[in-house]
C-alpha cells in the first residue's frame, strides 16, 4: 500500500527522514483521475530520483467561474491503486483549506507576465496565475530535487519553467512525453465527458496537428497553416480557441517575424471544445 | 574575512555543503548599507542556526517610480566589515540581473491581498509586491531554517509572515526588536537624508507614538488618538501618510470595531515625510 499523507507537519516529517538518508525526491503533481499519462510521469520521476511522491489536488485557483471545478472526476480508489502499482513511494493528499489557509479570496497570487498571457492566457484568463500559485505551494510543501509534468499541457511547462527560473527554485523539471489512446486522442482526464460520437470526432484533433505539422514542413505559411487548420476544426464540429503554430518559448510571432522563420524547433497546439468538454493538445517538430 | 558569494550556483554548493554537515541556517535579508538595527538581527539569527547568511541587495521592484532607489545608500565594504564583526558567516550579493533572470518587466510579480493593501501599501502601491517577489526569490536561493526582519517594518513582517504561511514556505520567521538611537528615532539607513534640523525634528515621531500608546491605555478613542497624532506630526513640521491604532493583523477597523474595542495587543504605526525623506516607526503595547 501506498503511504497517504493528509496534513502538512507529517509531510514535512516525511521529506525530512528521506532528505537525512540523503535521498532525491521526486514529484508528481496532479489533479487526480490518473490515467497512463500520469504513470509514465511518476516512471520519469522514479528514474531521476530514489523516491517518488504524487499529489492529487484538485485546484480551485486555477478553474474559471463557468469551467468544470466541481464536476472535475475524482477517482481517489483507483489513483491510490495505480500509483502504488506504477512505483510511487507516497501520496500527498492536501485539502483545500490545507493548502489555502487564508482562504481562497485571500490567496497569495503568482503571476508570470508574457508567456502566461498568450493561448490559453487568453482564453482562461487567471488560469496560470491558479497554477503556479497552487504550484509554488506543492513546491515548498514537497521540496523535491525534481519535478515531472506533462507535454500535453505544453504551455504550462513553459509557465512552470519560466516560474522555477524566475523564483530561483532549487529543483529540475521533468518533462514527460504525451501519452495517446490507439487513434491517436491524447490522454486527458476530460476525454471522459465526451460522448460516443464526440469521441469519435476527437481523433481530428491529433490527425490535425499532424497535418500542421507536415504542411509547415512542406513551406506553407503559418498564417495559411493556422487558418486551415481551424477550418478542419470547425467543419468537424469543434468550437476552436487557437490552432497555432509556434517557437517554443510560445512567443507571439509577427506577421513578418525574422525569428520565427528562422530554421529551428516548433510546436503546434490546439485548444478546442466539443459541446461541454475543452480538448488541448499539440504536437512539437523541428524546421530544418 | 567574511565569505562573499556573488552567483546562484555558488550558493548552492555553499548551502548544500552546510545542509550535508546538518547545519541549521539562519538568513538575514538587507538592502545594505547596514546599521546597529540590522547587525541586531544577525545576532539574532545567530541564537537560532549554526550558521548565518546575509544578503545585500537595493531591491529596483519595491521602489515606486518617483521613490529614492537610484540615490539608496550602497556601502558595501562599510557592510562587509560589519557583517564579519557581527558574526554573519558569509554574504550573498545577487546582481539585479540574476534575480530577475526575464528582466524586471517580466518579473513573476507575487500578490497578497488584504494585509499588503492597507497603510504601506496605499501609500506605496506594489510596494508589497516588490518586497515578496524578492523574499520569495531569497527564500528558494538561500533555503533558511530561520530568517530574521526587523519589527521597524511592521507591516512588512505582517506580509511575509502571511507569505510564508501562505506558500508554506519551511522556514520560522524571527522579529528582531527596534533599534534607536539616544533619543528615540529608530534607526534606518534613510536617516542620513535628513538635514541637521530635519534631523531634530525626526525625534518627534517616536514621541508621538509614545503619546498614542498612552493615550489609547488611558482610554482615548482610535479616532481622536489618530487625529491628534496627525495634528502633533504636522505641527512639526511633517507631511503625514498615516499615524494609525491597529491589532496587530493590521486589519481596518470599522469605527464600531468590537474586536478593536477587547483588550489584546496593539501598534501604532506613523509614517511621515520630512522634505524628501519618508520615515517609518511603530510601537507595540497591550490593552488591557
Amino acid at each position: 500500500m501506498i503511504d497517504t499523507i493528509t496534513d502538512l507537519p507529517a509531510l514535512r516529517r516525511h521529506i525530512l527522514e528521506w532528505r537525512r538518508a540523503g535521498l532525491r525526491i521526486g514529484f508528481v503533481p496532479t489533479m487526480g483521475n490518473l490515467h497512463e499519462g500520469h504513470y509514465s510521469l511518476v516512471e520519469l520521476a522514479r528514474a531521476h530520483s530514489d523516491r517518488v511522491i504524487s499529489s492529487v489536488f484538485v485546484n480551485p485557483t486555477q478553474f474559471g467561474p463557468s469551467e468544470d471545478f466541481t464536476r472535475y472526476p475524482r477517482t481517489p480508489e483507483a489513483d491510490m491503486t495505480g500509483l502504488a502499482a506504477a512505483g510511487c513511494d507516497a501520496l500527498w493528499l492536501p485539502t483545500v483549506e490545507g493548502m489555502y489557509p487564508f482562504g481562497v479570496e485571500l490567496a497569495s497570487n503568482i503571476r508570470l507576465p508574457g508567456v502566461a498571457d498568450v493561448l490559453e492566457g487568453v482564453h482562461r484568463p487567471g488560469h496560470f496565475d491558479g497554477v503556479c500559485t497552487v504550484v509554488a505551494r506543492l513546491f515548498n510543501q514537497v521540496q523535491p530535487d525534481v519535478a515531472a509534468f506533462g507535454k500535453k499541457d505544453f504551455q504550462q511547462l513553459a509557465v512552470i519553467q519560466q516560474m522555477v527560473i524566475d523564483l530561483a527554485y532549487p529543483l529540475e523539471l521533468l518533462r514527460g512525453e504525451i501519452v495517446r489512446e490507439a487513434d491517436g486522442l491524447a490522454m486527458s482526464s476530460r476525454n471522459q465527458y465526451l460522448s460516443a460520437q464526440e469521441r469519435a470526432t476527437a481523433t481530428v484533433i491529433h490527425r490535425t496537428l499532424r497535418g500542421m505539422r507536415d504542411a509547415t514542413l512542406a513551406g506553407t505559411s503559418r498564417l495559411v497553416v493556422e487558418a486551415q487548420a481551424g477550418l478542419a476544426l470547425a467543419e468537424a464540429g469543434f468550437d476552436v480557441d487557437y490552432a497555432a503554430v509556434r517557437t517554443p518559448d510560445l512567443a507571439e510571432p509577427s506577421a513578418s517575424s525574422e525569428a520565427y522563420a528562422a530554421p529551428g524547433p516548433r510546436v503546434a497546439l490546439i485548444a478546442a471544445r466539443l459541446g461541454r468538454t475543452r480538448l488541448i493538445d499539440n504536437i512539437e517538430f523541428d524546421l530544418r
